[in-house]
């Protein structure tokens, strides 16, 4: 019997708890699923005989280290500065691991000793990063294996709300972490490369320089650009693309409204508003606005901001009852952006009813035998429920599938990586379209930014 | 005799060295003068037999001791950062310590142990801060001597170029620190109170949100908020005021035309541009711009920011020669900031025949017997040349006028504070009349924010 220790009972492990307990039998797998609190993992294992749930407090040295040792292998699903505890441990007492986090400097600093124990630590691959490392990968490869030169490469993803619960004049819910949503794009300028030119955009424009995109079947959308476009270069073997850029998808007019906000300063997170806790919404709002004894809260934001009354930003921020002078916040000594975030998730807060939906679209520029030419590979993935959303799906799906393939032997090369190579991205993206996960590809026109080469 | 040490020989210092050299016959006075060089303290000594200028390494803790052992009293001019070391061998070498700058944590913690050896440490006693504290807690106590209750506190200061050397389209020259200039209002929003309504613009409106005044004979002036208002509120005993603001000064339009640089990103010193030195200032500009293979870098700006061809922000821009192809920033790795600062250099550093001034205005708003009082309060000083500038004046004056009052007994009460009581500020204050830095101060009608009690 294989055992594995789960660490983390959140909204991602829901599928992938599911999916290894579905292979439990056939496999002879055992599952540990340890967290704070055993209460959401009950429900997931739900009585089945192959898994226990256990509290595991993950700061007490000794516990965790009782737990992975009875283990074959560690998937760490808990915020990503957490890992380095556990991954130390899993060097020390040999065992394997898995996350679906960004690999930090701590956890590259441990390659060498994992190496040396033939230990395999996969990480970033669960959806973004993951899934778009794999998907990339796999079509890049194809591309390179013709000897034909990278022009151009694109990726977008965005988790937003299904199509059939889309009922807000802002499309869009909260289906993951609504504070990571709240300080998008905060914490420096974001960098890109178009046509050989690099670009900075800072925080307070990002949300204005917004790229459009066409799904075939979903419709059109927009992106502003993630943080640093620019290191997936080198992670990717594209060090001298001439265009490199990622960014995060909306449907269309969410970043112009988003955009308010920042004007506004009610995303800031670096400083407590004095007494917010009984502060109204139109309050905070009067917060940012100049003092003025007659003007209403309502003409002064536009005025400001230079918006039409008939704009429809203007409707969507009406939508939010963010001018009420009666709710009130409620929260003591608050940032502006966890007000801010307290205000949206009265409205952006995902009914029971509701689904979520995965969208993912990378656009490769390539020249062979003197021709451009562009593929579009697109994935779109709808959730189940509230509990199997396509969020715990495609989080959740790579990771239980390359901890299974570790288990197994069919992933062998040892050390700290990402899902870049053909021995990981191959099976495991296979194997995702057993469960919906399914990347279409077509042929398009070459388009880069100067298609006509025009020149004045 | 009574020997002073001056650590830093730098602009500030010339107006102080001069002042005390001017006293030391009378009052028996030596001065020594250490620097990490003695050049520009040889020149402003010039062979005054009653100084010396030696080199000296601050961060040498040996020599630091040595030096501060002979001396009665340590006018530290450095940085804010250095005075730690200093504060520290002062007090245990019992010696008196004078500073311009912002009581630092560290210093704070000193207190107890200056106050236990009667020590003075007199911090924030140069321009601003310092003339400011002075000024206005001299007409804050006048006001309050007579039981008036405080309605509005606003205090404005800019170091700018003097009318006869003002001969650019910004109506702005560096009279300081180009550094502090390009990050200015950076690291956090603004704060301030009016009317009882807290008041927070983050930076990326800082210089859109300007508050105008008036300076009878210098005309019409602009301000920008400075960062936060609100902890004065206790330090002048103001804590119930409803309206408190500080600001900076400029000359009108300035901050409109500064926005652009904000907008763009250019003011950003946290990250560093590849190849930058090798980059013409037009390429700089386009790096803040959306890429096309056919609009200028001109159109692609003024449609961007939607500025009209015939905006005085575009000559304003165009002055500075941000669109030259051919001029090189020469400037390796540099960030936005330190390449903004570059070409700001070019046009903006002060010439040898060019005069710098000093603005400064306190508007107090009280209520006394039923009636709503104002007294604006407004200080110009102009250079008389590039060594002895108004802000050197400003700025080295009343560091001087209290290290000499401290040497003499005439400022007794012991511990580390800033110039807020009248044992202090007055004979200082009426000292620096004699020097042209007179406030001069008028009744005028309260105005408030809703002279009229308007309401909708």
């Amino acid at each position: 019997m294989k055992n594995i220790l789960i660490i983390g009972a959140g909204k991602s492990s829901s599928s992938l708890i599911q999916y290894l307990l579905n292979k439990s039998e056939a496999e002879n797998l055992f599952l540990t699923i340890a967290d704070i609190s055993t209460e959401n993992a009950l429900k997931l294992i739900n009585n089945h005989k192959n898994a226990s749930a256990i509290t595991l407090d993950v700061f007490n040295e000794k516990e965790r280290e009782q737990e992975i040792l009875k283990n074959d292998i560690v998937i760490s699903m808990l915020p990503a500065r957490f890992h380095t505890e556990v991954a130390k441990d899993c060097v020390k007492l040999e065992k394997h691991m898995v996350t679906a986090s960004y690999i930090s400097e701590e956890m590259k600093l441990l390659d060498k000793a994992v190496k040396e124990k033939g230990l395999i630590f996969m990480n970033e691959i669960g959806l973004d990063p993951g899934l778009d490392h794999m998907s990339a990968m796999q079509v890049l490869d194809r591309i390179r294996d013709k000897n034909a030169k990278m022009l151009l490469f694109e990726s977008f993803c965005g988790g937003l709300v299904a199509p059939e619960s889309d009922n807000n004049l802002w499309n869009y819910k909260f289906t993951w972490n609504p504070r990571n949503v709240v300080l998008a794009g905060q914490g420096g300028a974001a960098m890109f490369i178009q046509e050989g030119t690099y670009k900075y955009i800072p925080y307070h424009k990002l949300f204005r320089r917004t790229e459009f995109l066409n799904i075939a079947g979903s419709g059109q959308f927009e992106a502003y650009a993630n943080r640093d476009s620019l290191k997936y270069r080198n992670v990717y073997g594209l060090n001298n693309i001439p265009t490199m850029y990622r960014g995060t998808i909306r449907k269309m007019g969410f970043s112009r409204a988003w955009n308010i906000f920042i004007q506004l300063g009610m995303t800031d997170d670096s400083y407590t508003i004095e007494d917010s806790e009984n502060m109204s919404y139109r309050d905070f709002v009067n917060l940012f606005l100049a003092y003025s004894p007659s003007d209403s809260v309502e003409l002064k934001l536009r005025s400001y901001l230079k918006i039409d009354q008939d704009d429809l930003m203007w409707a969507k921020l009406v939508e939010l009852d963010l001018f009420n002078p009666k709710k009130k916040i409620g929260l003591t000594n608050a940032t502006p952006a966890k007000i801010l975030q307290k205000i949206l998730e009265d409205s952006w807060t995902l009914q029971e009813e509701d689904k979520d939906m995965i969208v993912m679209q990378h656009l490769f520029g390539y020249e062979l035998n003197g021709e451009k030419r562009q593929i579009e590979s697109s994935l779109v993935v709808e959730g189940e429920n509230q509990t199997y959303t396509a969020m715990a799906k495609t989080v959740g799906l790579p990771v239980a599938i390359a901890a299974l393939k570790i288990l197994k032997g069919e992933i062998t090369t040892p050390g700290v990586q990402l899902p870049i190579t053909k021995e990981v991205y191959e099976p495991i993206l296979k194997e995702l379209e057993n469960y919906g996960i399914i990347f279409k590809d077509k042929e398009v026109p070459y388009l880069g930014y100067n298609p006509n080469n025009v020149v004045g």
